[in-house]
């Protein structure tokens, strides 16, 4: 059963929305846009996403934190089965890429409108979703909308989160016209399918179509503080000092060295980074009197997470006694790593092969709304290929081709399991 | 010839200059005040200490960058001779201490008067001055008054100098009615001479009433580029990665271990210090891309400076070898040794000799308008004991009979090189 897709419409729907908080550069290489939920670039982006999920025949629900889904229920269906639902998210960070979000929330109704042209008689209704506030930094750390339709976050909670401006999600939501109250519940739901673009090169290079996710990382966040005399750069003798930067730098390297001794030893796809330092004063002439560092810690197995955490935290203890700092470690945010559905990765090799499509199996080191889905039913996450790997940026691109590609897949994978007895 | 000071009269003047800006804290061991130049505090501390030098028989000038100078030109003296001076500066850091500046001007008042009661007759005329702008951080980098008066910064330059709001340096001179017209030229003084707080323990520790500096070490601030690639913390596997946090890490070491080994090595004074270090996009879950570091390195020998300079730059080459970044390396303030005149450090140990004070030799890690004055004339710095060694902060604290021992040394250091034939 191949599906095809119209990859002109994709491309329609992908610019249209890419118009909503488009940032202009003068440069042909960068297409950005700032969609922040709550703004008006955000809502425009629901409004239109709402206008055609229902010129394309599918009813529109709306949760409480903004959660949109639009449901087919085909005259082959059993209007009660569970149905299979695809999407992803419109919002962005600031100066993001068009297609990370967009790209799965419209291939998704694409490969909706693909099924309905094809005469596809699904047994089960078919979903498309598009979940509130996947990037985090404007309201909370990330995939809010999933996090809350699939309990790990309460919606009064995530409701009452603000914005750099003071204002909560709630009054953001009702602001725009997107607080619901409609019940948006992935543990009903039988199948979720995500296409994500990859933000790596691992497609690019083996010259694949599509990727099939096997396992999204785990990760760990973690804050270390590292406290010790700021003092005059002058005045302050080399003896003398209690420098926070240069025992933040020996943490900086022991937490590279650790996430590298991982890759070699036991698992090629951990990773550790201490992604943000903060020094304080911050004076060329004050030697530095407190770091606050932020690591991020990942991989596919729990083991290397905990390797890597461990090494993290000896390495502190180790500066309290080698250079008398004084430091703290905090784990705000752990997250196991998530096997997706053996089912569903077989349904989208399946619709590759049938559509001559290449598809390769690859882990996910990002953390995606699927990754929550799964925590309640069978989830798979696909990706398309990024040009050189690069997200969060205006540079962010995946050829039209490649988005028609793995869209053909993902309508493949939804019908084989729509249809599936 | 020992010269007896007011210790109260001292005390009274520098309780008065600590209300203008005064930060309270609710803490009995936290005396803050924010001074900045230009300033309505600012100009009520320099309104104050243009009265006192009136009211102590001294004529007050003010020059284009508002340098305050007064003098007195004793019946004993010829007008027409070269003055000797003495004073140093008002403003503050944001909540600084209250002796940084203050000491040193009030003291050199209380010199004179201490001078004028006990009669002594001196041949010249003898000046209190205070300059603008020691700080910088409001107007430049700081030394701004005693380096257009020494001709290092020209006045038209050092007037367009913007501060955070926009204003510049002439507009708010203009505005708290300091904009002079009259000439303040070191290079036509004798001597000059600054007393100021240490700001290290080198005087707590060994008991001494005051310090006699025997050379302002030499001063280099470098910047630092280090460029590598921004990248998804999760989707970027390690060895894919050119981080510039880790990279900038083991440039910090390399600049601690650089003055550590001069320090073993060759010169005990040698200091290198990351004192600024900030990280671009500087967010947990993304590997660093740029890193800008600030580096400040002071020795009383040159040697020593380039020493470390060149480490410094070894480092950056290595890394550019070895970890793939980028890096650019600029050198924008570079300010030689500076000795100070052995004539007025031999009237300073003299003066303390004959009131039983305990003097010793130091050197100055930090940079003061002593350093600038003595590009054009003798210039001497004598420093009072600091606790703790604390400075730029409200905990900056010198005991109030350590402010008089060590202005009774001043004064009676005034005294010789002003009655000298």
């Amino acid at each position: 059963m191949d599906l095809p897709v119209d990859a002109d419409r994709l491309r329609d729907d992908i610019e249209a929305n890419a118009a909503f908080g488009r940032v202009e550069y003068g440069d042909p290489e960068k297409r950005g846009r700032t969609n922040r939920t709550g703004s008006e670039a955000n809502r425009a982006a629901r409004d239109r996403l709402a206008e055609r999920l229902e010129e394309a025949g599918l009813d529109v629900a709306v949760d409480e934190v903004g959660n949109v889904l639009g449901t087919w229920v085909p005259d082959s269906a059993d209007p009660t089965a569970a149905p299979v639902v695809s999407g992803s998210h419109l919002d962005s960070v600031p100066e993001g890429g068009i297609f990370d979000g967009p790209l799965g929330t419209y291939a998704a109704l694409e490969a909706v409108r693909a099924m309905r042209e094809a005469g596809v008689e699904p047994t089960r209704p078919v979903g498309v979703v598009s979940f509130t506030e996947e990037e985090g930094g404007t309201y909370g750390n990330g995939l809010l909308g999933s996090s809350v339709a699939t309990g790990v976050t309460g919606a009064d909670e995530a409701l009452a989160y603000e914005n750099d401006a003071g204002e909560t999600l709630g009054d953001a939501l009702d602001r725009i016209g997107y607080r619901g109250d409609d019940a948006i519940d992935p543990a009903t739901w039988d199948a979720f399918y995500e296409l994500h673009v990859e933000q790596d090169t691992v497609l690019e290079e083996a010259g694949a179509d599509a990727g099939v996710v096997t396992t999204i990382t785990g990760i760990t966040h973690c804050e270390a503080t590292i406290e010790g005399e700021a003092n005059h750069a002058g005045a302050t003798a080399m003896g003398d000092r209690t420098d926070a930067l240069a025992a933040a730098s020996e943490f900086v390297l022991d937490v590279e060295a650790a996430a590298n001794a991982v890759v070699d030893e036991s698992s090629a796809s951990a990773v550790g980074t201490v992604g943000s330092l903060s020094v304080s004063p911050n004076a060329t002439n004050v030697v530095p009197g407190r770091v606050d560092a932020g690591v991020d810690v990942r991989d596919v197995e729990t083991e290397s997470i905990e390797t890597i955490v461990a090494a993290a935290r000896e390495s502190l203890a180790r500066l309290e006694r080698e250079r008398g700092v004084e430091t703290a470690f905090e784990r705000p945010f752990d997250v196991a790593p998530t096997p997706m559905s053996d089912r569903l990765r077989d349904a989208a090799h399946a619709a590759a092969d049938a559509a001559d499509r290449v598809a390769i199996d690859l882990h996910s080191g990002a953390a995606h709304d699927a990754m929550r889905v799964a925590r309640v039913t069978d989830a798979s996450l696909l990706f398309a290929p990024s040009r050189d790997g690069i997200s969060h940026s205006p540079r962010e691109w995946t050829a039209w081709e490649d988005c028609a590609a793995a869209t053909e897949v993902l309508a493949g994978a939804l019908a084989r399991v729509a249809t599936a007895e």
